[in-house]
């Protein structure tokens, strides 16, 4: 199953914290596949909380309940939203490539839910690196390679040709799901327990 | 638990046919509460599928496996958006005062969602009435009358005043839940079984 997550998205927390968990209980090998949502969502016209305070406040006080649900540490309004999205996912294509891809992405994840920092810059972006055993300098240089920077399109690319629009999401042999809470329902679906459409 | 729902919100159908069941397993007491969700979403700029086709072919498709797992019949595409929202939904709270407002909502519904007839116009809404022993041109004739009009637009106050942003939404004692994705955490709520919030 391709998890396709984008470092900027706020339900995507709870995904990125639960999904190895999950997964590994459904007996689901998982593909993490970093890409720049903020880039399909802006050229389809889909910008759910800007302008919308009552949406956006209601989307805060329900990820406070469903991390309630799920056991996970919240501190909300978490800084929102990231001026550095694109480079804080360059880094995530990098660390996919070197192995580090997934614990980069948790980490910088609780610091910027549970700590309040921002991802993709500093102190969240250094300090992250620096907690995954990384040189944060050297590491960032590398991340804002060229190579990296057209990967990184190259995967929002291919995310929008399975027709993924918003983070998180799940692929299943062509299956498209959206959501947080939709996982159990990819889970489902790869391991042949949804049920089958009329 | 109030339930404020619109006719002419696609996810809505899920909850209608559902939720009568679904409560009653849970022991909590609903309350159909019709009301116009389409003059909050335009107030608040909320327009989640006009002009996104890639996120309402999303829509479709989530709707279909949705109605699997609930074992719900449902053909998709069904007609929208409806032109005649705002009078289905007046019939609805006619419909509410006088007893036979959740009959006319799932019979309305299922017309729309099974049969392929929009709401609020012929021949979904005449047959509808006639389905439930009204007469239809009777009842069409007495739900344009102002005071109906002023009361679905009461309601509408009432539901923006308590948060609501979209249908289908679930207050609990104040607490705001929406989608049909979060029915059973609002019943969950409303039964004291959610997990407190820190």
């Amino acid at each position: 199953m391709d998890f396709w997550v984008s470092i900027g998205s706020t339900y995507s927390y709870l995904t990125v914290m639960r999904i190895a968990e999950a997964a590994g209980a459904a007996g689901v090998a998982v593909t993490w596949r970093p890409f720049n949502v903020r880039a399909i969502m802006v050229e389809q016209n889909n910008i759910p909380f800007k302008d919308k305070p009552v949406k956006t406040a209601y989307m805060w006080r329900d990820m406070e309940r469903r991390a309630a649900v799920h056991g996970l540490d919240l501190r909300v309004p978490a800084p929102y939203p990231l001026p550095d999205l694109p480079f804080a996912n360059a880094v995530a294509v990098l660390g996919m490539r070197e192995g580090w891809g997934e614990d980069y992405i948790r980490e910088t994840y609780r610091r910027w839910f549970v700590g309040g920092e921002r991802p993709g810059e500093a102190p969240n972006l250094p300090d992250s690196l620096a907690a995954l055993g990384l040189d944060p300098e050297e590491t960032q240089a590398r991340a804002r390679a060229p190579e990296i920077e057209a990967a990184l399109a190259a995967e929002t690319e291919e995310a929008k040709a399975a027709g993924v629009f918003g983070s998180p999401s799940f692929v299943v042999a062509g299956e498209l799901f959206w959501g947080d809470d939709r996982l159990e329902a990819a889970l489902d679906w790869a391991s042949g327990r949804h049920p089958a459409l009329s």
